[in-house]
């Protein structure tokens, strides 16, 4: 399935939730991903995360969608994923 | 149409793009609007994020859908939205 996923944590927590992240997904934004992924890996992104992050003050939104045909995506301004590789 | 809004602007803009989304869409976490509009409407809103987002700098994502049927929604940790009528 395609997902898109979006968090909001502290910033102590970032860098371990972006590496987490990007092992699973594909980063296009500052805290936004996306990708093809299936329910049993998305689950294990998400075990781990639970290992560290605080429920009480962090917040992830995923988005899921049997194909990324239902979604169109439309860019205005910078393309993140383009410096991906520098970061 | 159902669309999902991230931004990754520059401090100094954070503000007005804040403001200008919730005129057009709902606030569901930092920087993460949702929401039905019309392409007009959302025309709109991104005919004036151009007024004063800089292009080579920030960054929108919109996702659109022609519903929200075709997304499933999970929260992980904190709701935001339901602090919005407090900030």
């Amino acid at each position: 399935m395609y997902v898109l996923l979006v968090y909001d944590v502290k910033q102590a927590r970032v860098g371990k939730m972006l590496k987490l992240c990007r092992r699973y997904l594909n980063w296009i934004q500052n805290s936004v991903f996306e990708g093809d992924i299936t329910e049993v890996k998305l689950k294990e992104l998400l075990a781990n995360a639970h290992g560290f992050l605080d429920l009480d003050e962090d917040s992830v939104l995923i988005f899921k969608s049997r194909s990324q045909h239902w979604l169109e995506k439309q860019v205005v301004g910078q393309e993140r994923n383009r410096l991906d590789t520098f970061l």
